[in-house]
């Protein structure tokens, strides 16, 4: 499900070089031999296995991916099944969207064959390009054109007297996540969406398009799902429950508040450029406009009018994970749990086969270690996830159903997804930000010959010296100095989010990204072996590169005498989000006070053209002083005790007592589930952990200490001075934890 | 010749609000009369006139331009006459540019007819699409695309293992002057130049294309001139002295250094798509990419073969410049010198005949106050300009022509140049800022009924506040506090550039702009009555408040006791160069360390794709700490003497006897010249003030302090330090002055 997208607004912590809390554990001779388990070769076959057919959750080949997947556990000596559930999971019966103003013309339908892709035609019993929960219905509406259709785009809009009451609106992909555009146009009174790929982010603007190169084509599509994942994801009529078959309290479609109200079909730009060429109103002001050749308007005055027709089955579907355990030696009741999902769009071979057989390489790596007659210390247990595409669906519902578990046993989260030639990316819990650098310092990179550790931090500084940085020069200074490079707090996307923001469980999500060339066929029909072997990973080299880098994450937390975490380093990130919190605060204050001042004067009004007037932004409250000192509290003392036990671990941890290092181990095992609030995030309760959330307007991207943080966004600042004293409670919570930790170490 | 971009690099300086040094010294009822005496009517009529036959030098209607232009000076009581020169100025006998490789398409040639605009087909006896001054030449080469073509660009290609030797290179219009971008061809090696209009740049990224909106169609090509203006403006054969019929040592064509040697031509973006799309060779880097449908690609390859062949006639041609006089009734030899240039590519209609009938507006009203029994203080001097679309021609001739009287009498030089509707924009010498300020405090904008002066205020606080500042928000931190809006430095691109920077006398260039769009339609065959009524400035109400704004600038320096100057504005702006010459030099160190550390580590090569190979930066020299105290106490003593002298003059400028007053008007008049040096910029003698040139890279923007900022930018550490003695030099003797003047006014 997920593109380079969620990592975009994430990175942002500051790594700070202390002491290793842990050494790795695990002997290097184990981990050359994992390494010698991992085959490119095996992983291509799969993914051509894998990616003949059509493999949407309930279709065949899905359900036969699941039965292979666990065969080949099994052979490889797991202890392997299958769980089952049931989900809502509409398919479409038939979609419609044609333009009748100024002219009849049919658009939309499958994409089509083309020679170059063996599998392009293999399109019976694939779904067409749509997108999951959004909602029936049957529109025929005028067209305005609302650029990324987010919140700052529908402010535009108002300031030039344009509204999408009773439209349809047109988004195009990007800047925030697909779900959200229907969303907001349906909450600004749209009767229909359709979202767009522009060919200015995802196609001849990107490189040469399929099959010349491997960008978009102009009739390629991005399907996707579009249920509102920032409310809660998993099946939409069973939240916070598993939907196992016969689930009791199901909603109806109609209960359901993560299900859109308004028929929304995805378009390729081929056809849009047909509809945005014809569309009036206002020229679109500069940020609007995208690489179509043609002069952007807004539309909203029905030059162009759309008919736009969804009709799905809505019949429950059911779902495969495949569940493979290795039970642990020493510690049979801590898990390493590791998950990859299984079901794509169409024949979803980058997104998530080369994921997923990466995962498979992994798999049977341990199981021939196991052969050998190696042990993990900890369960290692394995996840091939079913849904996640349609909204995180085998993972959600697994976590829900097994909550109780998991957080009883659960030592880390280890999550993958799509994969490809590039450069090593990580996110997830900051306590592990060392871990996921040390590994890399471990695996040689394919194409350069060094570390994969060292290309990551070239690439940093590489980009930041050449102005192409993601914006926090904060990050290319530390990797400069030396330190670890940050990881990236994660929001949604993958299935990492039920464990991470709904269990509070520790979660690493890492990839291979930025050379390969998936992102122009993401979620379309040409999503397939064809393109990943030609422009993706070729002879998936980064598939087997992923596999060593995940297999070392998984051996030395199973392995450890202690899981190797570094609280400072969390201690330290989460000190840099509240920085930011404060700036946003202050930032905010002085932005609505010269607004205020401003539309005062008249300034906007005396600015504008008149020819093309522009009205001043919406009058707002100014942003007041928000009492913050509790949040501020809470992070000093984390950072205070974090420093504590490092150095105390740091000078005592090699030589605990057995008993002592139970005991210790027991402390911090379910330390993240501190950071849980049973009350949830406002308006979200389900998204309970206090630092990391996708962000309300984001989507995949994170938004950390979300309650403060978009308390202050979104104006409600009640909210903000709550949520601020709850951020400091769980905060104080986890560091008194770490006080008792301190405490046992020093024994 | 100018459009918006003189103004993008430019306004830096901080006004200060002090008290200032002269209140307007003309009755408002003089103003008042004069406007009385300003019609868009009259402005229209001529508008309609003199863009109705192809007006560039040496066509008849250039002529018959000038020729009217004296009659109306005449009937409104101005003593006028013509002054004639003799200049080199190539029109083309033939232009060719055909694809040869991988098909043969025919390109280039006159822009075709459109129904829509009357005069799109009067093109008997206009100039096809071409650029003045490239070399002539008959080539064949393949095709290399440079985007700006300026020395980023080329330090991009190089990375890329791309270069332009033996090829032609195919460069955007943008970022960078015209000139710029086949003379950087030249010198890396390219044996032909092709300048295109990206349609993200000028195009339909821009709006409606013509003759639908405003913006620039697909066939539509910018012409231009190529002379190396950063080198010496005017005549490419006779620097340094006027070219009158006959003159002495005029340089044959090839001695000259300003006429380029490679053929070159413009093109449309119809034309450029053909050639570009079937470019190959590694795709363009993301900042090269521009608003055709296609992946630009760099070629190098000879995938695409271009044959491009000028011809021209390199005979002399007459310069026709208009020169009209009111004489002075107290100060005869005290010169207020006005001007816009009449000469055009094609029609002219924006450029500059917008600005020349505003100017003639003028003229006119001034005579019906001349009429009334009113006459200046000082002498007023209107000159309509000939050449200077070629290379300032008019203006530079006349200037060096008179060098001796210009520099003795002139008090200030006022320029204007093409003119649309919008938002008042002022650039020049910074002791006249306030007055520049003041005026428009005093004119009403047509559409708003606001003051002009209010408008441009209230536009650069509501740009700031949207984020579509530019750039230096300490601009409307000064707006948002009630100071003066700063103008911007003046570089180069219009008929100031003589008087500025040549002689070192004060000027002012004003227009409005912002909300027209002949931009669209810049250089071409569509800057037309057409589209000038319909998009530029329909009703030319903007004609009629340029008129009055240049009016009160000329009327209230014509009549003041002392002209109305303010050092200290002057004193802060050059002080703000000073910080951001000294920000640079720190800035360029910093990085240059980064660079030779990252290289070291082999950082670059690491980052790359090897797929698509980008190699490390070239390796450079660290820009070492650079002696800047020379130039640090320059403009701290001129700091000191500036608000010494105005506050002196606050005190008593009022009540000076008349003969201490005219010691101190002498003492003024000519301070301005003690920024000149008479050894000039480094390469580049004609251009002697240190405080502003138009920048080597940049062209038509300023380069403020260039001597030393340049040295900095281009590694010329030793001119560095030259300069940065002789700026300290040139401000110090500037501060001596200002001295004088005070004991003056002290006496």
């Amino acid at each position: 499900m997920i593109h380079a997208v969620r990592f975009a607004a994430a990175a942002s912590a500051l790594a700070v070089a202390t002491a290793a809390l842990a050494a790795p554990m695990t002997s290097s001779a184990v981990e050359a031999k994992f390494d010698a388990g991992v085959s490119s070769a095996d992983q291509t076959a799969w993914l051509k296995d894998f990616s003949s057919a059509p493999n949407h959750v309930g279709s065949p080949h899905d359900k036969v991916i699941a039965d292979k997947t666990l065969a080949m556990f099994k052979s490889w000596g797991w202890d392997a099944h299958i769980e089952t559930f049931e989900v809502l999971y509409p398919t479409p019966i038939s979609t419609t969207v044609e333009m009748v103003t100024p002219q009849r013309v049919t658009l939309g339908g499958q994409e089509p064959a083309i020679p170059e892709d063996s599998t392009s035609g293999n399109t019976a019993g694939a779904l067409p390009p749509y997108v999951a929960f959004q909602g029936d219905g049957d529109v025929t509406a005028g067209l305005v054109y609302v650029n990324y259709g987010l919140p700052a785009d529908y402010a535009a809009l108002a300031r030039r007297g344009i509204d999408v009451r009773g439209k349809i609106a047109i988004a195009r992909y990007g800047a925030g996540w697909r779900g959200l555009k229907p969303k907001l146009a349906q909450e600004h009174g749209a009767v229909g969406c359709i979202i767009y790929s522009d060919p200015a982010d995802d196609g001849y603007g990107q490189g040469d398009v399929y099959p010349k190169g491997g960008a978009r084509p102009s009739f390629g599509v991005q399907r996707g799902s579009v249920a509102d994942m920032t409310t809660y994801p998993g099946d939409p009529t069973t939240p916070g429950v598993g939907s196992v078959p016969g689930v009791a309290g199901r909603l109806t479609r109609e209960a359901s508040v993560t299900i859109l109200k308004i028929p929304t079909l995805p378009m390729s730009y081929g056809d849009a450029q047909k509809l945005l060429a014809a569309l009036g109103g206002p020229l679109a002001p500069e940020p609007f406009r995208g690489g179509l050749p043609l002069a952007y308007h807004l539309g909203g005055d029905d030059t162009v009018k759309v008919h736009l027709a969804v009709k799905s089955d809505w019949s429950l579907k059911p779902l495969y994970d495949v569940v493979a355990t290795l039970k642990g030696a020493k510690h049979p009741d801590e898990w390493v749990v590791r998950g990859n999902h299984h079901d794509g769009w169409v024949f979803g071979a980058a997104d998530p086969l080369s994921g997923n057989v990466a995962m498979l390489s992994e798999a049977k790596a341990l199981g021939t270690l196991v052969k050998s007659g190696w042990r993990p210390d900890r369960t290692i247990v394995y996840l091939s996830w079913d849904g996640e595409e349609p909204m995180l669906l085998g993972s959600t519902e697994y976590a829900e159903t097994h909550a109780a578990e998991l957080k009883a046993k659960t030592v880390i989260y280890i999550n993958t997804d799509g994969n490809e030639r590039g450069f090593y990316r990580a996110g997830g819990s900051h306590e592990y930000q060392h871990l996921a650098n040390a590994v890399v310092a471990d695996v040689t990179d394919p194409q350069t010959g060094g570390t994969v550790a060292a290309r990551a931090r070239a690439k940093l500084l590489a980009d930041s010296y050449d102005g192409r940085g993601r914006g926090d020069e904060d990050l290319a200074k530390a990797a400069e100095e030396g330190h670890d490079l940050p990881i990236a707090a994660l929001g949604s996307g993958s299935d990492f989010s039920a464990f991470l923001q709904h269990l509070g469980l520790p979660t690493l999500d890492v990839s291979f990204g930025g050379e390969g060339l998936s992102g122009g066929v993401y979620h379309s029909v040409y999503d397939s072996y064809d393109h990943f072997t030609r422009f993706d990973d070729p002879g998936l080299k980064y598939g087997a590169v992923m596999a060593k880098t995940v297999g070392r994450l998984v051996l030395r937390v199973a392995d450890a005498d202690t899981p190797p975490v570094r609280f400072g380093d969390f201690a330290d990130t989460v000190a840099h989000y509240a920085t930011e919190v404060h700036k946003l605060a202050d930032d905010r204050r002085t932005k609505d006070m010269r607004l205020a001042k401003l539309t005062a004067a008249g300034d906007f009004t005396l600015a504008s053209d008149p020819l093309d007037r522009v009205g001043a932004p919406e009058a707002v409250t100014p942003t007041p002083f928000i009492e913050l000192a509790a949040l501020d509290n809470g992070v000093a003392k984390l950072s205070a005790s974090s420093k504590a036990f490092d150095a105390a671990y740091a000078a005592k941890g090699a030589n605990l007592t057995p008993a002592t290092r139970a005991q210790l181990n027991a402390a911090l095992r379910d330390i993240d589930q501190l950071l849980l609030d049973s009350k949830g995030l406002p308006g979200r309760p389900w998204y309970q952990n206090l630092v990391y959330a996708p962000g309300r307007f984001t989507g995949y991207g994170a938004k950390t200490l979300p309650g403060v943080r978009e308390a202050i966004e979104e104006r409600r600042f009640a909210d903000a001075t709550e949520y601020a004293k709850r951020t400091g409670a769980v905060l104080a919570n986890y560091a008194a934890r770490l006080d008792a930790a301190t405490a046992i170490v020093g024994q």
